[in-house]
C-alpha cells in the first residue's frame, strides 16, 4: 500500500467553506483524497472505526465493577450504536473476567469482540478458547517500561510478539500488536518491530499514547512515518492527562491510522482515553453524512447516561455505607461533554441568540436534532439582548413593536443585574410590560412609541461575545 | 519581526527523550529554538498566557450568575494563580457589568485587567471609561455571521476597527483587534483586515474558533501563516465543541501565537473554552520548570473548586425553589478532568501498578506533588496484580514472601470478581491470609511456601493494560 496521507476539509455542515478560507489553506498538497472519508483511510477494510474498549480500559476507571449483567448490558448498548469493534478485559485477569469474555461472544453481536492481552503465549492460549474474533497483544517499548515494567529487551519483545501473532493467526483469528508508551519509546526500535510483525502478517499495529504526554503534531508524524512502513492497519490509543486525547486521535485519522480506542466518556485508567461521544463530534465535522450512516447517534446520550449511572452507583448495591463513602464518586456526563454536556446547544449572548435565531448554523457546527437533543436560547440574563427577547414574546403569542420589546430588553437586563432570573420571572417582566403598554393605548400619560424611541436611542442590545 | 516557527520538544520530567524517539521525529526543520519556552514565541513581552476570561466569556456559561462579591473574589483568585490577564465581560451589556469593571480596576491587582466589547465606537467609548489597562474588540468575519450577525462588509469592518484601535491607543490603552470564526472566514479578508490593524499599531490581533469547528493543523497553518503577516501578538480564543480546545490552543503556541484564551474549567458559551487547568497540564509537559515558575500550581484546585461551586449553588442565594429546579444544575469538577479529575493519578491495572511503585513516571506525565495532590495505587479490584498487594501489605506492617503475597492476590482478585471491594476488605483479607500463616508455622496442615510455589506455578499477575 503507498504512503497515505489524508486531507480533512472541514465543512459547515450547511455550506462548504467557500474562497480562500483557512481550512482549505490546511489541504496538504501530497494528498489524492478531496474530502475526509473514514472507509478511504487504509486498506479495504479499513472502514472500521473506533475500538469500543469501555469493557477493557473502561474497566480500568478507578470507580468501574462491572459484573457479568452489566458487561452484557453495555455491549448490546455499544452494538446498537452501531460500534464495529468492542474490546474485552483480559480473560488471564481473573476467572470471572474469562468466563464474562465467554459469555459476552456467544451474544451474537454484530460488533466483532476482541480481548486484550500481554505480549505472551500464556496469556494468548487463554485467549484464542474464549471465543473471540480477535486479540490485542500489547507490550511496553519505552526505556520507562521496559526497566521498570517487565524488563525485557527489544530482541525478546521481536521474538515473542512473531510467536504470539502466529500462534493467534493459526486459530483464525485477527491479531493486533501494539507497543505501550509509543512515544516516548526509540524510533529505530518502534519502526523496527512494527515492520517486523508487519511481515509476518499481523492485522493492525497499534501506537499507545499510554502516559497522555503526545501532542497533535506529534501524532501525526509519527503515523505518517508509520503508515510508509507498514502495509497493514494501524490502531492509535491515546490518553487524556492533557487533555488532546480526542485532537491527537483526529490527527492520527488524517495521517492514516484506521481505527482509535474509545471508551464511554472516555472512562479509563487515570482520567481516561478519547472519549466514543467527543470523536463522533469531531469525526461529525469532517464528515456528517458518512457518521450519520454507520452510527445510531440519537442513541449516544443513552449509552453515555447508561455508562455514567453504572459507574456512579449500581456497582454499590448491597454496600456497606462505609464501602460507599470511601469509594463511590457520582459520575455525571461532565457539564462540558461535546454533544451531551447539559448546555452543548445552550445560546446566552445576546449577538449569539441573535445570529441563532436567524441562522442556526452561525454559532453551531453540529445539529442538536442529529443527537436527538434540542437548541436553548437562554434569554434570562444580563446578556441577553432584543433579539432573544423578541423571540420569547412571540413564543408566548404577544404582540409588541421592535421599539417596544427594545425596551422591556432593558428591563429584564436591570432585573438580572441584581439576582438571577428564572423564565417565569423573565416572562412576567414581558407580561406585565405588554399590560402596561395595552393600558397606554387608552391612558396617554403611560410610554408611546415615540417616547420609547427616544429612550431607547443609541441604547439597543450592546452585549458582546466571541 | 520574522517568522517565528516553534518547535516542542515535548519531554518526560524526569528523563528527556533519548535516540530517535517519535518526539524527536516532530522537530521542525525550520525552528531555531531548541527547547519550548513560552517566553520565547513572539515579541519581547510576549511571555504572556492566558487570556483569563471566566468573568467574561465564563459569564456566557449557561449557569454563570456573577454578582460583584463573585466577581471579586474570582478575580482576586486568579490573580493569586499568576494569571497575565483577565477579561472581564463589556460594560456596555449592563449597566451593573460597567459598575463591576470599574470596581474590578480598582483592586489593584497583578494582572492587566482588560474588558471586551464589540468593534464600535459606542462600546469602545464605554470601555475606556473604566478604568482597564486594554481592551480586546471583536466582530464576526465569516460569511455566516456578517450574513447573520451585524450585516456588516469587509470595508465597513477594517474602516471601524482602525477607528476603534487609533481611539483606544489615543487614551493609552493596549487593544486587541479579533475576527469572530475565523476557521469559516475567507482567508483573504482575514489576512487583509489583519495586516489593516498591524499597520496601525493594534497590540495583538485575535483568532477566534468560535463555533469550535476547527482541527489542530488548521490552527497552526492559519498562526503560521498569520505569523508571517503580521508584526503584532497574537491571541487565540478555542471552543469545546469538537473537544479540541486545549490541543488547537497548544498547536496555536507552537505555530507562534502568544496568547491564548482560557477560562476556569472552561467555562463559557455552551460547552465552553480552553480550560484554564487542562493547558496548564498541557503546557507542564512543554516545559515543567517554566510552568512551575510563572503559576501557583497549587492553587489550581482551589480556583477550580471555587468557580465549580459559585456556578454550582452560590448563584442561588435567596432564590425560590422553583428558581433552582428550573435553573441550577451541580457543576462538579468533571471526573475527567486533567490534573484535578478525582483519579487523575489514580493507577488501577497491576501492570501499571507495579511499574507505577518502581518509579512514577513509568505511568505518568505529571507530577501530582507539583499540584499539592498525591498518587493513589488502587489495589481492591479484579486488575490488581501482586505488587500491589505486596505494597500494601508493606503498609500494614506485615512481613510476607512473594510467593505469599501472590497467594494472597489471588484470594483478593477472587473475592473481586464476586462483588466491589472497600479498600478495608482487602486488608481483612491480607490480616487473615497473615494469620494463617502464622498458624501453618505451628500446624504442617497449613500451606508451607513450597504448596504455595506449587499453586502459584505460571499463575503470576496476568492482568493487562495499556
Amino acid at each position: 500500500m503507498d504512503l497515505q496521507v489524508i486531507l480533512y476539509e472541514p465543512a459547515s455542515f450547511e455550506t462548504k467553506p467557500q474562497g480562500t478560507s483557512p481550512c482549505h489553506a490546511t489541504a496538504d498538497c501530497l494528498s489524492n483524497v478531496s474530502r475526509f472519508k473514514i472507509n478511504e483511510i487504509g486498506p479495504a477494510d479499513a472502514s472500521v472505526l473506533p475500538v469500543e474498549s469501555t469493557l477493557r480500559e473502561g474497566e480500568q476507571f478507578a470507580n468501574a465493577f462491572f459484573d457479568t449483567e452489566t458487561k452484557v448490558k453495555i455491549a448490546k448498548a455499544l452494538d446498537d450504536f452501531g460500534v464495529d469493534y468492542i474490546e474485552l478485559t483480559s480473560p488471564a485477569a481473573s476467572e470471572q473476567s474469562r468466563k464474562d469474555c465467554e459469555t459476552i461472544c456467544k451474544l451474537g453481536l454484530k460488533a466483532k469482540i476482541l480481548t486484550h492481552v500481554r505480549c505472551h503465549m500464556d496469556d494468548a492460549r487463554i485467549a484464542v478458547e474464549t471465543g473471540v474474533d480477535g486479540v490485542d497483544v500489547v507490550i511496553g517499548t519505552s526505556s520507562h517500561l521496559r526497566e521498570h515494567s517487565h524488563g525485557k529487551d527489544m530482541t525478546y519483545i521481536i521474538k515473542t510478539a512473531i510467536q504470539v501473532i502466529e500462534f493467534v493467526k493459526s486459530k483464525g483469528l485477527e491479531v493486533r500488536f501494539s507497543s505501550e508508551d509509543s512515544f516516548r519509546s526509540d524510533l529505530v526500535d518502534l519502526l523496527s518491530v512494527y515492520s517486523a510483525v508487519d511481515k509476518v502478517g499481523v492485522n493492525r499495529v497499534g501506537i499507545a499514547d499510554t502516559v497522555g504526554c503526545a501532542s497533535p503534531r506529534q501524532v501525526f508524524d509519527l503515523v505518517r512515518t508509520l503508515r510508509g512502513v507498514v502495509q497493514c492497519d494501524i490502531e492509535t490509543h491515546f490518553h487524556e492527562d492533557t487533555g488532546c486525547a480526542i485532537a491527537n486521535a483526529f490527527c492520527a485519522l488524517e495521517a492514516g491510522a484506521t481505527h482509535v480506542d474509545t471508551s464511554v466518556l472516555g472512562i479509563g485508567e487515570r482520567n481516561g482515553i478519547t472519549p466514543l461521544g467527543g470523536l463522533i463530534a469531531r469525526m461529525v465535522v469532517a464528515d456528517r453524512d458518512y457518521v450519520l450512516s454507520k452510527y445510531n447517534l440519537r442513541k449516544l446520550k443513552e449509552v453515555e447516561s447508561l455508562v455514567a449511572d453504572i459507574v456512579s452507583f449500581s456497582s454499590c448495591g448491597g454496600l456497606s455505607m462505609s464501602w460507599w463513602l470511601t469509594n463511590s464518586v457520582q459520575i455525571n456526563i461532565p457539564f462540558n461533554n461535546p454533544i451531551t454536556g447539559f448546555c452543548a446547544f445552550t445560546h446566552k449572548a445576546g449577538i449569539h441568540a441573535k445570529a441563532i435565531l436567524n441562522s442556526a448554523s452561525s454559532y453551531e457546527i453540529l445539529k442538536p436534532e442529529d443527537y436527538g437533543l434540542s437548541r436553548y436560547v437562554h434569554f434570562a440574563s444580563r446578556l441577553t439582548g432584543w433579539n432573544a427577547i423578541k423571540s420569547r414574546v412571540e413564543q408566548l403569542g404577544l404582540s409588541m413593536t421592535d421599539a417596544q420589546v427594545k425596551l422591556c430588553t432593558q428591563k429584564v437586563k436591570a432585573m438580572a443585574d441584581v439576582r438571577p432570573l428564572a423564565i417565569d420571572d423573565v416572562d412576567s417582566v414581558i407580561r406585565a410590560f405588554h399590560l402596561d403598554l395595552t393600558a397606554a393605548e387608552e391612558n396617554p400619560l403611560l410610554p408611546t412609541e415615540k417616547m420609547i424611541d427616544h429612550e431607547m436611542n443609541g441604547n439597543s442590545a450592546r452585549q458582546i461575545t466571541a
